[in-house]
This record gives structure tokens, sequence and C-alpha cells, in this order.
């Protein structure tokens, strides 16, 4: 099953590595992991999107707490919550294609960000299946690189009865 | 002096694990971290953004070059690029504030993508200094939650004269 988290600690190298060590040797699959600055000064937050057994789930929430930089860790998975990443696509692209591309930019509703004679770099921001599709049709142009940045996610506030 | 360093290598949460290893107790500020697939199946990209001492970084670079799910390291700092980062901002509105944030969610060409009668989630991105002082202008109306993903880097293609 899907479990997205978020870590919320103290910033630092020391403690990124120590939950990240956490996930490692246990045959997690990583779908995601995101991490920057919270809204309180020296704060990080980070966000791991993984598959795994609900019960290592549980044992691997357990030890993050444990951590003393840790302060909050939250498995949203339970609650309705939006999750966004982005991610930078850059494509070859002579200028017969160009038009092609940028229909296809239009739909996504993403931005072009970068042009060379030869290239588009773009710019899309979504759920990462958004991204998966908007990559997948890129793809056929040529795909030169791409760096995506893992998913954020909040919880919705709403809450009450619809 | 700011680096941008980008590491292409096997996706996995022990390679994950032993790259983020390397700079861990070495003192170094971490800016952001991001992490996600890379075009190739099974492969990832990090972009690291840190701050440190011109010979530890290529300290880094070389031990980061011997670990065998390491396939590429670069250090973007000494060429054109393009870097984008996604903030989500979760902020109190009232009603009556609510079309006053909206101005500034305008300016900042960014996106409300969660509503409530106390709040609003905003989707904004760019540079990390266009996410801080994004992050500035709602902070006043009072910050919820914060959540970023760091900062993904492309190399720009156009290399001719200008």
């Amino acid at each position: 099953m899907k479990h997205t988290i978020t870590v919320h600690f103290q910033n630092s190298f020391n403690a990124l590595s120590r939950i990240i060590g956490l996930f490692s040797g246990r045959g997690f699959s990583i779908d995601s992991v995101s991490f920057g600055e919270a809204k309180e000064p020296g704060m990080a937050r980070m966000t791991i999107t993984t598959r795994g057994d609900e019960r290592i789930i549980e044992q691997i929430n357990n030890q993050l707490n444990k951590i003393v930089d840790v302060v909050n860790v939250k498995d949203l998975t339970y609650e309705p919550f939006v999750e966004r990443e982005l991610a930078l696509v850059k494509v070859t692209s002579t200028a017969e294609a160009r038009s092609e591309i940028i229909e296809v930019v239009n739909v996504f509703r993403a931005k072009i960000i970068d042009i060379s004679p030869q290239s588009l770099t773009i710019e899309v921001t979504g759920k990462a299946d958004k991204i998966d599709a908007a990559i997948g049709m890129f793809r056929p142009f040529g795909l030169l690189e791409v760096a995506r940045t893992g998913s954020v996610a909040l919880t919705r506030e709403f809450k009450g009865e619809t």
C-alpha cells in the first residue's frame, strides 16, 4: 500500500541521514523523497512516498519518533490531503516540432522556462500521476533530461460533512 | 559558496542513504535536497543545494563517484542552469482576508489548490528566493503549514555567444 509520511525535524544533514537510514536496508521501494525548510527557522520537513508492509511502516514510525531531532511524524495515508510535485523536462525540439510540443505544454498547464534551437525545457507541476502522464507525452519527442522534486503533501483543512 | 550538485544513481534507499551520509557530519549547511525518478527506468536523480568549502566539495564529488550505484555527479555551479522548486503554503484566511491573499497569489503567479472557511492552500513555484519572498508575503496572514520540495536544476542548452 502507498504511504505518504511527513517528518518534521531539526534541519541537519545528520538528522536527514539518520531518517533515510531507517528506511534503507528494509527493501522498501521509494516513490519519492522531498525535503525543504519548514515554516519555523531551523526546522525542516520531509515528505516520503513509499510502498511497504503496514507493520513495517508502523515500526519505522516508532523508530523515527525516537530520533532526538525529530519533532513530529505523520502518516497522511488515512486522511484527505493535497499533494504536488514539480518536474523539469528537457525535450528535443526542432523548430518544426515546437508547436506540437507547445500544445502538450498547454494541455498540462505547464510552462516553458528555457529554449534553444534544439530543445525546450518545461516546468510541470501536479500529482505524481499527472507528471508521469506529461513525461509520457513528451517522451516521443526525445527526452534529454528529467529532474523531479518528489511529492510534498499537506492535509486538507475542510473537515466538515460533504 | 553556493553549490548545486546533481547525482544520477540507481534508485534505492540504500544508495540514497550512502549519498546523504557522505554529506553528514561534515558541517555543511543544506539549503535543499530533492530526489525523484530520472528519465531511465530504475534510475534516480538527486539535486543537492549546499554551501561549503571548495576543497571539501571536491572531496565529496570524488567520494560520490566511488559509490557503485552512482552513475554521474555534476556540479552545475559553473555553468548556466535553470532551477525551480515547489512549495505548498497553508495560510489562515477568513472570508475578509481572502481577496487580499488572492492578490498576492496572482502577483506570484501561484495557484490556490485547497480552500476551507478558515484557510487557503497555495501552490507556488520558482527559484528558492522567489519562494522565500512568497512565504514572506503570506506570513503576516498566519502560516499554518509550509512544505517545500527543494530545488531541481537542469543546465541551459543554449551555449552560443549572446
